[in-house]
């Protein structure tokens, strides 16, 4: 057996551990009752392994069944229901069917079956279909008996979920109850019999986690992702630091001072947070080291409200080696060959004696991973940081991440949801400096 | 509450995950009968936190019984004898007294305290102490009813244990045994009534992990290291390339092909490996992606043993940017200040472009997890990279790694016991240029 494993662009990244998966292939098989996240477990997988250049995807056996009953009532769910019994079983071999293919004809390396997977049978069935096709399964049960949780999964789903859409909330709810209600009387958790599957149960939101037979490198990353997920529901707010001088003369990197407009958006900010958190939410502020950043985030942390503060390093700019402290300009004329090759290649450039958007990507893992342990965080960080962390959240590329416009003086909110991360920006309304740059440009400013 | 996170020598290094941990106190607290592989494990935790420059240190509470008692009998383990006991608390009381002074006068991150800890009396005793003085207690379970891995971590104990230096082994063993069966007595596993501790139960070596209540995120680290650790016997091979054409003329980097000496030392590795195999031990090869390893490799693979065979590109060697293919003369010509920096500080010095041995460290993060994972593996690789693994194992501080000897030619098997790892180096006899570097010395050769 040779295996090949491989390292991206040898000169210009650091190897991250996640891309040496080539020959890996994982099907993650969610099991749970309805309501206990295992949408959102599913989901939050998906984004991670993208985040990390891993090829993911996640397979909904709901949205299969849909397409022939778009909105069951509970009955629909009852085994007794012979129907609706068949129905779902064509829609789990349609789901499984889609995944192997995806698997063997687009080089997939982990995919999520999404599904209740309640029964031991159901379980082996999986199993089979997969042994027969080479690839591994990893079980992910998620129990959970914490009855606020259940009620808020509840609303959750009855808000978003398309089963429910156009009905009335507490019709949906009432409904959705009763689904779960079918569910349980069949539900089988994991037990001592299928001790010879790989499978990991997430008991009361990551309280307790029991992972059983781990085979590889690439399961066990997984696991330790999901160790560090939890449930509740909560925010994530972001913002670059307040204008600062260096953003006015157009350089790069540094530790500047914000301006006086900087200064401006600083205070503004704990309104602009207050007005986009509820009354009894806690909220950490996080920024990095440098001064551009706790200045900003400096009213935040003395507000009534006494949010508490944490700097990390890791939050800290892109750095720019060598180029510290130049403008885009400066590095065209004193090194013209590195310009054009971030151009060509943004995502993986490392400046000379700096790093690429994939160094950072790499060091703010840690900080992904206390983002998932935590609740309400606003981060108060910097441009191609805040890239990074936003690419993850909403999924996007990571060879487009760093050409996102993410201007000065604007908070972002982003609120998990079961079925996709809800967006909102607020606008400090102080005018600030554009530091975009788009390809090929050397302006001072936009 | 402010925390500073910490990242290192910004410009030259890539942050890495671990390091964010500054005011991180944790004591990890084994748990476990005698002979469930608890100081190989407390060894291994210290040895893997340290190679990422964490600071990490066990505290045997058997070393500080042996004081008094150098050479107990299994009579002295058993509860009834009131000397024994007060010996035995004494001792416990002695090693977390130093292990809280390290953790204040010496800025200590993780200490291990290792020891039985087999009641729930005492791992509470344990928790108020550390409590109290504001350290994190993470305790770790080994829980194990394998006759077979009990019976070889008798044997280990009874050969390497000094409570029975120079007796008969016959007889150590089965005393050992009664102390096992004087433990058993008392022995209380973690249970429900300790829910609210943070713990780790690694159950039949690995085989199933129960995690309960993780706080953060070294803790999360730690426990997906021991996920991953078995504790079956085995080695590690390490051989650096066969001499290439590049090593003849006294060049960096490169991905030429081996010399004529070099092919005979591939010739000559079969044997030299067989001589140091057990004849039913099964062996994995691992190699680098490029040319040298895989020729220095392929008569291995070829054997009639049919070793299965993996190329890792995160086993390539440390990427020298601008400086590939140059002789070290050209370096110091071309880059003098490069050169100078790299001398001063070869830990951390990243070539323009390329890594630093930081950075090699970083990337070889996952072969030393699925290292730990696997059972016997030889591995031919790079001079850099072979520093980075044997300080891993061999616990060689990493401002002196970058500077050890390590010879063509030469196959150094490296075997973890409970108390050290054994070493042992087989030369091949084929003659050599040596690629060994002192500091200062731009020498084509040694």
């Amino acid at each position: 057996m040779i295996k090949q494993i491989t390292r991206r662009a040898r000169s210009s990244t650091t190897t991250y551990s996640m891309s040496n998966v080539e020959d890996t292939r994982i099907a993650v098989i969610m099991v749970g009752l309805p309501a206990r996240g295992k949408s959102l477990i599913a989901q939050k997988v998906v984004r991670y392994l993208a985040w990390l250049s891993i090829s993911a995807k996640a397979f909904n056996v709901g949205s299969y069944r849909r397409a022939d009953t778009p909105q069951p009532t509970a009955d629909f769910f009852d085994t007794k229901n012979t129907d609706g019994e068949r129905l779902r079983h064509a829609a789990a071999e349609a789901a499984v069917a889609d995944m192997i293919k995806w698997f063997n004809n687009d080089h997939g390396v982990v995919a999520i079956l999404d599904a209740t997977n309640s029964t031991k049978a159901r379980r082996r069935w999986v199993k089979q279909r997969c042994d027969a096709n080479n690839i591994e399964t990893l079980y992910v049960e998620s129990k959970c008996d914490q009855e606020e949780l259940i009620m808020s999964n509840i609303m959750e789903v009855k808000t978003t979920s398309p089963d429910y859409k156009g009905q009335d909330p507490e019709a949906a709810a009432k409904d959705f109850r009763n689904r779960i209600r079918n569910y349980e009387k069949v539900y089988q958790t994991i037990d001592e019999d299928e001790k010879d599957l790989t499978y990991v149960k997430l008991i009361d939101v990551g309280g307790q986690v029991i992972i059983n037979q781990i085979k590889d490198y690439l399961q066990s990353r997984v696991v330790y992702y999901l160790m560090n997920l939890h449930i509740k529901p909560r925010s994530i707010w972001l913002s670059r630091h307040g204008e600062s001088n260096f953003n006015l003369e157009g350089k790069i990197g540094g530790d500047a001072n914000i301006s006086v407009r900087g200064e401006m958006y600083a205070k503004a900010l704990p309104d602009l947070v207050a007005s986009s958190v509820g009354p009894d939410q806690k909220l950490t502020v996080w920024t990095s080291t440098l001064k551009r950043t706790i200045q900003t985030a400096r009213f935040l942390a003395a507000s009534p409200k006494g949010y508490d503060k944490l700097e990390w390093k890791a939050l800290d700019e892109l750095d720019s080696g060598v180029c510290d402290g130049l403008t885009y300009q400066e590095i065209a004329d004193r090194y013209p060959e590195d310009f054009r090759a971030r151009d060509d290649d943004k995502y993986n450039y490392r400046y000379r004696g700096g790093e690429s958007y994939r160094d950072v990507v790499i060091r703010l893992e840690p900080i992904i991973m206390e983002l998932e342990r935590s609740e309400n965080i606003i981060i108060v960080t910097h441009q191609a940081v805040l890239r990074c962390i936003y690419a993850y959240y909403m999924n996007v590329p990571q060879e487009q991440s760093p050409w996102m416009e993410v201007p000065l003086h604007t908070l972002i909110k982003l609120t998990p949801r079961a079925y996709s991360t809800e967006e909102v920006r607020f606008k400090g309304n102080i005018p600030a400096v554009s530091t975009f740059r788009t390809k090929g440009s050397t302006a001072k400013h936009q």
